[in-house]
């Protein structure tokens, strides 16, 4: 069955955005300090329709990351636009009208909304909790895995829920002190975890595990 | 002057320890799963008096982490038996007759009591706080560096103050879910933070950092 597979950024004390999260600094205080090492990279950079950038030992790790993948869930925090009912004109992403993804993306959130199409991806909203998503993605995914994003909230219900294949936790050295907590309340606790591969990149320390079934 | 480095084993969660510490089980529930690592190697076994154990990618790294230390600071839970005033007949640590430091070790407690020689080690109790133990470590040090090794409370003390130099973090495969927090409640926050290195090895992967100043 397709795999669910978990790839974050996270500071060295466990946070994956900074506190104060709001539309204009959608990381929190602090966070962008978490995705420092991904910007700098051409492989992130050509995908997000800037030039330059690096090749470097976080390159394979980030090419790796999106192989097989064929859908990926995001929760509404990390889609944006801010909580509550949609407004009008209803918030339309971050991604601007080619977004990276180029295959079916599901947002968990609590607010119906048709699907959204922007370029290659097609954003559809699930209100019916992280099973359902799931299955959705692993529907859509044509045989590929399922790619889970963000934020700390959507991603630690799936870990408290068992459903986390594969976990990629690239380690910042940064300490935020406050923020959205991954493994919050326990998230994941228990779970058997086989320390996969650990490397070693400019600004980041990517850690990969797999959950034991 | 001589660094405070600290070295400690965490979960990938951020947990030193497990919940419900006692004498029993002074690692607490499930933490003995932190230092399965360190008790594999050949280089942990032969200064704890046991035969045996594995030469690995570990080995160096704690070799590492013991090279040019002085003395080595801890608190009183690490150090052991229990909480609150010293019973009769006191308690003389985990480490026998000959424990593996060799220099001096610097106990921070709330609860006085006279020195107490162990084999080449002596413990030295301390009262009036974590500065006053790191002048008196350094000065024991013989020009070396102090080391400091737990538990979370007095590592936290140290990072809350900027004191540490720099920070060995042994993150092993495990999700506690709950006990003793490295960096909790925002202990170190806004430290800068450099990467010197990662080692993946079998168990754990241990990330370098230096405080910057």
């Amino acid at each position: 069955m397709a795999e669910l597979r978990l790839r974050i950024s996270m500071s060295l004390d466990g946070y994956v955005a900074g506190p104060n999260q709001s539309v204009s600094a959608p990381l929190g205080e602090g966070g962008e300090a978490l995705h420092e090492w991904a910007l700098a990279l051409e492989a992130w950079r050509a995908t997000h329709g800037r030039d330059g950038g690096e090749v470097n030992a976080s390159t394979a790790v980030m090419e790796g990351s999106l192989e097989g993948i064929g859908a990926t869930i995001m929760g509404r925090r990390m889609f944006g636009g801010g909580p509550g009912p949609w407004a009008e004109p209803a918030w339309e992403g971050w991604w601007g009208d080619e977004p990276p993804f180029g295959h079916p993306v599901f947002v968990l959130t609590h607010h119906a909304r048709p699907p959204l199409v922007k370029g290659s991806t097609t954003f559809t909203f699930v209100t019916d909790g992280i099973e359902a998503a799931l299955d959705a993605a692993r529907a859509a995914a044509g045989g590929g895995d399922v790619a889970l994003s963000g934020g700390a909230d959507v991603v630690n219900q799936y870990l408290a829920a068992g459903l986390v294949d594969e976990l990629l936790i690239s380690v910042a050295p940064v300490l935020l002190g406050d923020g959205e907590r991954l493994f919050a309340n326990g998230a994941g606790a228990g779970t058997g975890l086989e320390q996969v591969e650990a490397v070693e990149a400019p600004g980041v320390t990517h850690l990969l595990y797999r959950a034991r079934r």
